[in-house]
């Protein structure tokens, strides 16, 4: 499989764990929060704990670091038997405080490619999570005079592709759509005609997590994002 | 002072409390945390514990009933002393989950009224807030339909209205944005140079007050949102 690079119009960039480092951030807070709990229950226990609240709650409280305190706050509640100290809730405040203000470090040669990138394609990122900590990313990693367009969405399914695809005044086929996550950036946009470049990240969250084995192959498979300009430059 | 029908070509509405009800809700929950709190301190000073903490936050956590919930839980610690027990934040955790389902009463003539309007003008949401909420918010009001594009923004200030007027490729003067809030809705409007209709609700969120003797009056004054059809229908 290869890419249609005549065709291409946009190229979206998922923004966590493509442009910058994030779930290592989610990791080292989560085994703050292992650690903190550990006093409770065994330390395996508290991360699958976690996974349950924060899956229970995703409906009501979508992607995000918000969420995600609310969701460890809740946690520690139920695995303490309500025996967690308002201290030790406050240090989990505080996690959360540390998550929404991450220095932003860059993926390798992320600048570098959008540089050559910029000259001949219209740019824009397409990302989860919460608005102002996703907006305040994207300004201090200086990327944001990249991109024509920032689409920070609630979900990244087939119809919310559909709709930025729209939205964009172009076809599916004109979308490019570069990303981490076959679940949330590949497999839909495949599947509604798009375009996909896969770039794995060495972590991804339990949540993203697909078989791979069943996957048609329509999208490439990158080991950096400078390979992409050996496909479309 | 008027508006200049004959230029406008998107109207842009406010949602909390100007399409729906909204800030009736979180009196109500922080009425409920008040009592809850009213062991700790005096019942007058929660409340104002409460906005300090939430403006102290504002610039990490945004609008929204998630870094509300933060907030309230943050307070309660401080309040209390670090005395207030898990059963208390769990309640606190309810009281925030049932701020993110709360139901969407529609403020009185609003579907009449962008009936009529939706044949004339491009009609657009503009908010502030949580965006998987705000999102979920306009699914149950029903009104979805109605609004050509949703703009949930991370604040109302004037350079946030410059980029909305410029991603709807229309100039300031070509948009007419109406809502309660004379600090969000009505002044980064004109001040920028667009039309403004000012439709107040019965309750102002302490943050958005303003002095109103202060202002120029470059904008409408409207009872009721079908009101705005006596100048533009």
């Amino acid at each position: 499989m290869t890419i249609c690079k005549e065709k291409i119009k946009v190229i979206a960039f998922d923004a966590d764990d493509t442009l910058w480092e994030s779930e290592n951030y989610f990791l080292e807070i989560e085994k703050s929060f292992v650690e903190l709990m550990s006093n409770y229950i065994s330390s395996e226990k508290i991360s699958s704990k976690l996974f349950n609240t924060e899956m229970s709650n995703l409906k009501l409280f979508g992607y995000g670091a918000k969420g995600f305190t609310l969701s460890m706050i809740e946690t520690a509640i139920k695995i303490s038997n309500s025996q967690v100290s308002a201290d030790e809730i406050t240090q989990i405040l505080n996690l959360g405080k540390s998550l929404l203000s991450i220095p932003i470090k860059l993926i390798d040669d992320v600048k570098e490619t959008l540089d050559i990138l910029k000259h001949k394609y219209k740019l824009v990122v397409a990302t989860k999570g919460d608005l102002l900590d996703q907006e305040n990313k994207l300004k201090r990693s200086g990327l944001i005079g990249y991109f024509h367009h920032i689409e920070i969405m609630t979900n990244k399914r087939e119809e919310n592709y559909k709709a930025l695809i729209h939205h964009l005044d172009i076809t599916a086929e004109e979308f490019l759509m570069i990303g981490n996550s076959l679940k949330s950036d590949i497999l839909p946009v495949t599947n509604i005609g798009g375009q996909a470049a896969h770039i794995p990240f060495h972590i991804t969250w339990e949540h993203e997590k697909i078989d791979e084995a069943k996957l048609l192959k329509n999208f490439i498979n990158l080991k950096t994002i400078k390979d992409i300009l050996k496909y479309i430059n």
